[in-house]
C-alpha cells in the first residue's frame, strides 16, 4: 500500500515516530496533531475555527455539531460513570458553541467478555444523563473486539444543536477587556478519578462534577449577554482551556490565582498527588468571555443557577498579542506565565 | 453505585450473561441488543423506525444524522483501509436515509505506541474519501488510550445529511410489489479482508468494494424514483439486511439466488472458506425497494452509473405479514428461508 501513501507525514518524526499518551492529554502534543495533522489534512474553515465543535447554517437555522470519545478508566467513579460522562460531555460541547443541544448518537465498542450488568448500567446512566439534558439519543452503533482488544467499553457520542440567537462565541471573538467567568470550583473531576484508580480515600469522598452546563449557557444567552466565547474545562483543565483561547484569539490574558475556587479536600488531594489544580480536568466547569458591561449581570445569572453557585470572575483579555500569554498573578503577588499542559497527566480522565 | 441502579437489565441473563462477539456481528444477537436494551431505553421514534440514521425535521429543512465506529482489522486490505471505510460507511448510511451527505465528525482513538506513519496514512485515506464523496470533517476528537487497552486505532465517524425531496424512505414505508434493486456483485469486501487476514492467496486479488454511493442513491431520487427503503450490506451481509427490513416493515419476501452477481473468484473463495455469499460483508453495495412501475427506470440509472454497472433485480414483496419472512428460489428450483446472520461469521469487518 505504501505506494499509494503521498501524504508526506507533517509531523516531525524524530521528535513522535509513535503516538504518545500525552498525544490525547488535551495539552501541547493534542495540539500539535491537530495543527500539524488534522487541520492541513481537512483544511475548512470549521475545523480551523478550533472550536468545541463546527457552527454552519443549514436552511434557516444555525447548527452546531460536535463529537467525543470517551474512553474513561475506571467506567464507575464516584459522582458518575462513563455513560454520564458521554451525554454530558457532548451536550456540553454544543452548549460551548452557544447551542440548544437536541439530538445525540451514541457509537459503542465494547470488548468481548464484559458483563451485560455493566452495559446496562451505563446504557441506563446515559439514559439518565440524556432525560436530565433535554436531549434525545436518536441513532447508534455498537461494535464489539476480542478479549483484550479493548478495555472494557468506549463510548462515542456525537450531537447536534440549534444556536437559537445571532451571538458569534468562537475563540476568535474574543477581544480585550473581555471579562472571564467561571461557574465554580476546580478539579474534582480529576481527582475523583485518580482517588478511584489509586484506591486512595480521603476525609471525605470527592465526587466529580460532571454535569450538564447547557441550560445555564442557554440562560445566559438568552438574557441577552454578550458571550464572546465559552470554553468547558475538561482534558488540561482550566489551565489548558484559557491557554487555547488566548493563543486562537491572539490575546493576552491576566488571570488572578486567589479568585480561582477550589475546595479544600481537593487542594489537598492535589498537594497529596503533585497536581497543580489549574490542569485537572472538570465535567461540569466552563468559562465565559464576555462584554465587561455584561459582566455583572453574568455573573449574577451564573450564581443564581445550582450549576453556578460559586461562579467568579478569574481574570482579563489585557490586549491583543500573537503570544497568546497568559500571566496569573499568585496569591502571594507574584506572576507566572500559564501554559498548556504538557506530557501527560493523567490518562483516560474522560 | 449499585444501588443507583435501577434499569432491570432486560437481557435475559441466562443466555447472554457476558457480551459476546456476535452481539457487534450485524445479525440476531446485535438486533436483540436493539430491541431489548438500547430501544427501550432511549425511547423515541427516531430509533425506532430502526432505520441506517435518524431523520428529523429541524426549521424549514429536513436532515439525516449516523454514526458507526470502525474497528476493521486488519488497517489495510485491498481496496481500501480503516480510513476510507470510516468515510464512506457513515456516507453511505445517510444515502440510505435519501440524505446528501454533508457534514462529517471523526472521533479517533489511538493506541499508545502506534507509529505515526499509520496514523498520517489513514488521515489521508480519510481526507481523500471524504474529497471523492463531496463531504467535509468539520469536527473531531483524539483519544490515546494505552498500549494493550485497544488494537492499533478504532475511528467513529457520524455524519449529517439533508433531504431535497419529500420522499419517506424507510422500512416501514416498504408494501407489497415493492421490487427489490442490488447494485453490484456481493461479498468482495468480507472475502478481502478474510484473505488479508488469514493470509490466504487467491488466483486474482479480490479488492473491498468499498465506495460511496451517495451520488448513485441521490440520482435516483432526482430522477423521481419512488424509492420505499435503501440499505446498504454491511455487517450480515446482503441476506440480514433483507430480513432486517421483512421484518421491520412486516411483509414476506420472494429472492432468486440466481439473478445475485457473485464473482467467480469470490463464489470460489467462499466455497473453500464455507461461507455463504449473502451473509458476507460489503461496503459499496446497497438494495432499493422501489415502486414496481419504476423499476427499470431505476435499473437503467443505476447501470448507467460506475457503482451500479451490474445492478439488478433479486427479489420482489410478495404481501404483508408479520413473519417478516424471506423465501430464497435456488439456483436448482428449491426454496430455503433465509435468515439474519446467526452467531459471528467475521468479527471486525468494519
Amino acid at each position: 500500500m505504501s505506494q499509494d501513501f503521498d501524504l508526506v507525514c507533517p509531523v516531525p518524526i524524530s521528535d513522535y515516530s509513535h503516538i504518545l499518551l500525552a498525544h490525547g492529554g488535551g495539552g501541547k502534543l493534542t495540539h500539535q496533531l491537530i495543527k500539524n495533522l488534522f487541520l492541513p489534512a481537512f483544511k475548512n474553515e470549521m475545523l480551523e475555527a478550533q472550536h468545541d465543535g463546527a457552527v454552519f447554517n443549514l436552511g434557516n437555522i444555525r447548527l452546531a455539531f460536535t463529537t467525543d470519545s470517551y474512553v474513561v478508566s475506571p467506567l464507575f467513579f464516584p459522582g458518575g460513570d462513563i455513560g454520564h460522562l458521554a451525554v454530558n460531555g457532548t451536550v456540553n460541547d454544543l452548549a460551548m458553541c452557544g447551542a440548544r443541544p437536541l439530538y445525540l448518537s451514541a457509537g459503542i465498542i465494547l470488548e468481548e467478555g464484559l458483563p451485560m450488568e455493566i452495559l446496562c448500567r451505563v446504557v441506563d446512566s446515559m439514559q439518565k444523563a440524556a432525560t436530565t439534558a433535554g436531549v434525545k439519543l436518536v441513532t447508534g452503533d455498537t461494535k464489539v473486539v476480542e478479549r483484550g482488544k479493548a478495555d472494557s467499553m468506549f463510548i462515542n457520542t456525537s450531537g447536534i444543536g440549534i444556536l437559537e440567537h445571532n451571538l458569534k462565541i468562537a475563540p476568535h471573538q474574543v477581544v480585550p477587556n473581555d471579562v472571564i467567568l467561571l461557574n465554580g470550583d476546580i478539579g474534582r473531576h480529576g481527582i475523583a478519578i485518580m482517588a478511584t484508580r489509586e484506591g486512595l480515600e480521603f476525609e471525605s469522598e470527592i465526587e466529580s462534577d460532571t454535569a450538564p452546563i447547557a441550560d445555564l449557557a442557554m440562560q445566559m444567552i438568552r438574557a441577552g449577554i454578550e458571550i464572546h466565547c465559552m470554553r468547558d474545562l475538561t482534558r488540561g483543565g482550566l489551565a489548558s482551556g484559557v491557554v487555547e483561547i488566548a493563543e486562537s484569539a491572539g490575546v493576552e490574558i491576566d488571570m488572578d490565582e486567589s479568585s480561582i475556587p477550589i475546595r479544600e479536600d481537593v487542594q489537598g488531594a492535589c498537594e497529596i498527588l503533585g497536581f497543580d489544580p489549574i490542569y485537572v480536568a472538570n465535567e461540569g466547569r466552563f468559562i465565559a468571555f464576555v462584554k465587561p458591561a455584561d459582566a455583572q449581570k453574568a455573573l449574577d445569572i451564573m450564581r443564581g443557577h445550582p450549576l453556578g453557585a460559586d461562579a467568579c470572575r478569574i481574570g482579563v483579555v489585557t490586549k491583543t498579542s500573537k503570544s497568546g500569554r497568559v500571566n496569573m498573578t499568585s496569591k502571594i503577588g507574584a506572576t507566572r506565565i500559564v501554559d498548556m499542559i504538557s506530557g501527560e497527566q493523567l490518562p483516560r480522565i474522560c
